[in-house]
């Protein structure tokens, strides 16, 4: 294999120097089988969160600008010493930042969007023999301003440059074998998925498969970049995300998917009067509010008041009431909160194909008195929104009635630490 | 005073929170009075030790351009905390990389060479009223990579910024009061100078007044830039550097300096061969080591072999006889080494016009009972190599002799950390 090759590789991988030395050695084996080698980094274990800590000691509302380019030394610093470490091996390594690997952002501070990747130096690198590491996480505006791309923005630097590079396969590099049937925490014997297609990976990170960030996964799809999802501890095969052409036999269900730390908000009163939900979600989305799933009950007959209910990330209660108190106030609605919620769902490209489907989850969640209190839908995935302590039962309820457990199940000794 | 400013703060003025909040309010104060203001910051406390260790635990031998990208990240930290605190305390700043400033440099990576400084970006910050911070001690390449100045860059970076800018003023602010008479820590009532020319504070920084950077006084004087030495802790004024012709009245001599860490070299029957002090100064150089004073001696009557000696820094002793071996080997020649060596230096611009000073100093120093080592000059400095545990005594004898002592003298509350 003469290919190029882009490996990523996370926090955890690079937490030490003894990390830093076996990623170090992974990449030069991987040179040395042949393939031309990208490589992106991410911050150094904690560093993120003690910049952070830094940023919230000097002020209480760090300025965004200020922010990234405080936030971006901690990739340079991975990137940096794990080139020293590649050099010490006898190969040639050229560390880059986010702004000379190219990667131009729109100027939305700590969460800008890629908007080109002018990848002339990664090449020139690559051609000149060496390993190139690019720090992940960050780009450069079109006003040549140091931006980050929030959060998880790594993987998205990865994607990114593999579809710039045309490599063959984007290896993302992290603390488990790859991506699971359900979560190994919860469901011992889940199955560790072979191939994927990038909609249900899509369905499953947006529903709490937390192996791949959901921007990089769209990214890929959008740019049919292959991501091999893989365990930086074991040499063994992962999970690989495709186009779902590629996917000979389509499987009813692909997996169970779950998210806690949910809230549900529920409006009550709300005059039937056009125009008021779009205020409701308009005021939540100017506060950064995540709305998922809305529900709209009718009027009760005879009255000219209904009720609406959405889910939010329970640590945005506090900002959810503040943006909805002027809408309150003026039309003298109630607002309930439950923050006990937690969210299931199943993901499997074939349920569209096959009815009954929603029915056997819904049967299944009743046999165990699990009550479901909000349902959404896409083609391809069923969620329920149900108490939060009931979570781990539903879970195992549908991996079992949905026969998911297989002969490739996990093992003991993988450790499950970033599949949450 | 509507004129430009260039304020550098050292790592220990941003070395937390704290301090970086109180750099924070010094800046504002100074904006306020009116001034633009451009501030250049250094690595927070002992962070640029933090990552050397970092490095060195991956890699035996860094390397360059990598250390560079590495240690870089330390100024962007300060400057980019400091921009958010100032923006708390209700003006706009900016935060600059040295690349995004415009500072470029030769590629000689972890002691690189200023070549051009354009501004751009930080005229046009300060157009928009904005406090332009700047990381010191670093730069882009001619071939667009990260490069450092060496330590202490962060002075070079400042001068050369006001020079750029046509700054009034480039204020450097350290832990001590200004430029001493003598270290105060060995002479209690060492006098606080008001002005010194730039010849001086070129001898003086050179013979290990510790306050300013010499590579920084140099610059000044090319760029003619007016450097203003001052404390973080008060607002009294400090020393300022000037051009010769703004001081009125000469002082015989200035101040006392001194060095300890020095060590003798003295090769022993060197053949009365043309080239071979050239030999040696030249395998001295290609080493990396720094040769201050030279003395070669007649070669005795008859004999055609001279002894020929140089002072160099104690920790570089091993680098030197490693080599000088072949010659050593070759020739046939001793090598001796006295690493108990220190210097005292008179430095003034007034000794020009006055005979008579350095038969003062020899008298002085012979009344005390030291014995002279080596002896250098210049036009306005007299340098003694002594025995380094004789130091102290010999700057105070010659600090009295000279009756250098004034009014101004320091007092107890002052620290003087960086006076070394």
């Amino acid at each position: 294999m003469s290919g190029t090759v882009v490996m990523k590789f996370g926090g955890t991988s690079v937490a030490d120097s003894a990390r830093i030395k076996r990623a170090a050695a992974r990449i030069v084996s991987r040179r040395e089988e042949g393939a031309r080698v990208v490589v992106v980094l991410s911050a150094r274990g904690k560093e993120t969160d003690r910049l952070i800590a830094a940023a919230l000691e000097v002020s209480d509302q760090p300025d965004p600008r200020e922010m990234d380019m405080l936030l971006s030394t901690g990739e340079r610093v991975s990137c940096a010493l794990c080139a020293m470490a590649i050099n010490d091996l006898g190969h040639r390594a050229i560390s880059l930042t986010g702004s000379q690997a190219g990667i131009v952002t729109d100027t939305s501070h700590t969460k800008a969007r890629i908007l080109d990747v002018r990848a002339d130096r990664i090449r020139a690198g690559l051609e000149e023999d060496r390993i190139v590491l690019v720090a992940g996480f960050q780009g450069v505006s079109t006003t040549k301003d140091v931006t980050t791309l929030g959060r998880g923005g790594s993987d998205t630097t990865a994607v990114a440059l593999a579809a710039a590079v045309g490599a063959d396969v984007c290896e993302i590099y992290t603390d488990v074998a790859g991506v699971f049937s359900a979560d190994p925490r919860i469901v011992p014997d889940a199955r560790k998925l072979d191939l994927v297609s990038f909609d249900e990976m899509l369905e499953m990170s947006a529903s709490g498969a937390g192996v791949l960030q959901l921007r990089s996964v769209e990214y890929a799809r959008n740019h049919g970049v292959r991501i091999h999802c893989r365990s930086s501890f074991q040499d063994a095969s992962g999970t690989i995300v495709v186009p779902p052409e590629e996917i000979v036999e389509q499987p009813l269900i692909t997996a169970v998917t779950h998210s806690t730390g949910e809230a549900r908000v529920t409006l009550k009163g709300v005059p039937d009067t056009p125009g008021i939900a779009g205020r409701v979600t308009t005021a939540l989305a100017v506060a950064n509010v995540n709305i998922d799933m809305i529900i709209q009950n009718e009027p009760v007959s005879g009255g000219r008041l209904a009720d609406m209910s959405f889910t939010i990330p329970k640590d945005e209660v506090a900002e959810a009431r503040g943006a909805l108190a002027s809408i309150r106030d003026e039309f003298d609605i109630e607002i309930l909160t439950d923050d006990g919620m937690g969210k299931v769902s199943i993901v499997g490209a074939g349920m569209k194909s096959h009815p009954g489907v929603a029915a056997k989850v819904f049967t299944t969640l009743g046999d165990q008195g699990i009550n479901i209190e909000m349902i959404s839908t896409s083609p391809i995935r069923i969620s329920c929104v149900v108490p939060v302590d009931r979570v781990p039962d539903a879970v195992r309820a549908l991996h079992a009635a949905f026969e998911l457990s297989g002969p490739d199940t996990i093992r003991p000794e993988q450790p499950f630490g970033e599949f949450a």
